[in-house]
């Protein structure tokens, strides 16, 4: 079996540890789209937050408590460029994460593209799924907020670390998206999947970026395989992140059935051929698409693994 | 008084301290002018070895038991890379540096010049003296050497750091000097200057770069002020460093009288009106050079500072 997945950073990570684990049950192959509108340039280094979550944390090296990053991080480098007095100050640039991300500038200022990198980069972490960036090309997500009274675009990272998103926030930009091409092997990918799951990341920030790139978008709606989603909120909650901020800024409801329809049935030009909610709201509905209640709650690799079991199963390929 | 001093890293910056303190004392004005034949690009930064001894010197927080880069050290970013398996591997880059060399890198690729970015570095560390890179353009020290029975040339930081200096070695090379300019404010020191000091520098892999310089060259040989070269050489060893290695590599005497041949009298169109060399070297004799034997080992601030003030004496302007 083929599982194509696409996904954010930190709970996009957790599902895939899922996703891993049952792939590994049955021998099946993943491969796993993965956002790049969080990347940034920052003090030279080119930082690409999801690929690197995704990356550390199937590589069993990331922070579990902090959720992002290294564990056993220090901030040597971040202190001292304070201390130079550049800017940003506000952005966590461990140690660790330096080196990585020297590696990662070095080899694109050779002119090898992300997905290159990315691959290059894994050799080490052995994630034991393929990390596909969804482009290779510049696509970021911008911000458009009022700041001191004045409206402008920031970049993502500043809107969701600087400002932990508390501005008034007006629309989500994806810079770059109209002319980015799909990485090489994402679009094959599809072609290939026996299922395509939504991973329960951020839908306005994490999954959007992805599909704003046309040709996966496309690729998605015309697939013979089942498309099948998991909700990232239970209840009136984001599983974690600020999920619910970016869904006020685009009106739709913060609950399973507001994402679920943002999403679309298939059959509505939509993406879902399936929708996974929490135990807790059973009874959701979303036009056009079925929906399964079964527990969304990450708390081990068995019980992600178990979620995936339902995805498979709500796809109608387990 | 004007005092302009030509130096390399450690000892020259060691020497620089001891300059200040006496400038201090009697209101002068002090210019270093730094090699950059050191200089390096290594994992995507620019690293300049002896312009950051001397500003982490001179900002008192260099470390003084390891001689070069900063007191306090860390050293995860290299571990790091190392665990990518990325060369080099042998070079020092501590976290601390690593953010200098960030800072340093992201200006020189916005198009700021090396002396600029040398002046908004030492804002930080304000050393009481000006700095200034011999040259803005690109001026590296290669090695011509025997590695596994192959002829070839090594940046000089890998003949020093990866081997110690311990091959064959036929001649060093400072690839770039015949088109490099003087940096800004170089030549104008000099023109200004009421006495150039040599600083006790290797006088192959330091001071020679910077002499490679044909303007610089020109301006000390044509200055009305008086130059004095401090000997970099007590008995028959170097103060520091392997100056031994590099000037047998020069067919030149490991001795003052060696080094001061080498700078060579002005009377003969060299560079040196005077040549300070220590009390157990008393008795050398240089060409056409007057010479003075004094306490050479800088033990202190305040030995050093008197080693400036036996060099001005020399010079006749103290």
């Amino acid at each position: 079996m083929r599982i194509v997945v696409l996904t954010g950073g930190i709970g996009g990570a957790k599902f895939l540890v899922g996703v891993r684990a049952h792939a590994r049950a049955i021998g099946a192959d993943v491969t796993a789209v993965v956002n790049v509108g969080d990347d940034v340039r920052m003090h030279g280094l080119q930082i690409c937050p999801d690929l690197d979550s995704v990356m550390y944390t199937l590589g069993g090296a990331h922070d579990p408590e902090r959720g992002w990053g290294r564990v056993g991080e220090s901030w040597v480098v971040k202190e001292e460029l304070a201390a130079y007095g550049v800017e940003p100050s506000w952005f966590g640039l461990g140690d660790k994460d330096t080196a990585t991300h020297l590696v990662r500038t070095q080899m694109l200022s050779a002119g090898f593209p992300l997905s290159a990198v990315t691959a290059a980069l894994c050799e080490r972490w052995q994630p034991g799924v393929t990390l596909l960036p969804a482009t290779d090309d510049r696509l970021e997500t911008h911000v458009v907020v009022d700041v001191d009274g004045e409206r402008k675009a920031i970049h993502f990272q500043e809107w969701w670390v600087r400002y932990r998103g508390d501005l008034p926030t007006h629309r989500f930009v994806f810079v770059g998206a109209d002319a980015a091409k799909p990485a090489p092997g994402v679009l094959d990918a599809i072609a290939a999947a026996d299922v395509v799951l939504l991973a329960p990341s951020n839908p306005v920030v994490s999954i959007a970026p992805i599909l704003a790139v046309d040709p996966i978008r496309e690729a998605l709606i015309g697939t013979s395989a089942p498309v099948v989603g998991v909700s990232p909120i239970i209840g009136e909650s984001p599983i974690r992140g600020m999920a619910d901020k970016c869904l006020a800024t685009l009106g739709v409801a913060v609950s399973a059935a507001g994402v679920g329809a943002l999403y679309g049935s298939r059959a509505d030009n939509g993406l879902l051929d399936g929708w996974l909610v929490d135990s807790t709201d059973a009874g959701t509905e979303v036009p056009g698409v079925p929906t399964r209640a079964v527990p969304l709650w990450m708390t081990s690799e068995e019980t992600t693994a178990q979620m995936v079991r339902d995805a498979l199963s709500l796809a109608g390929v387990s």
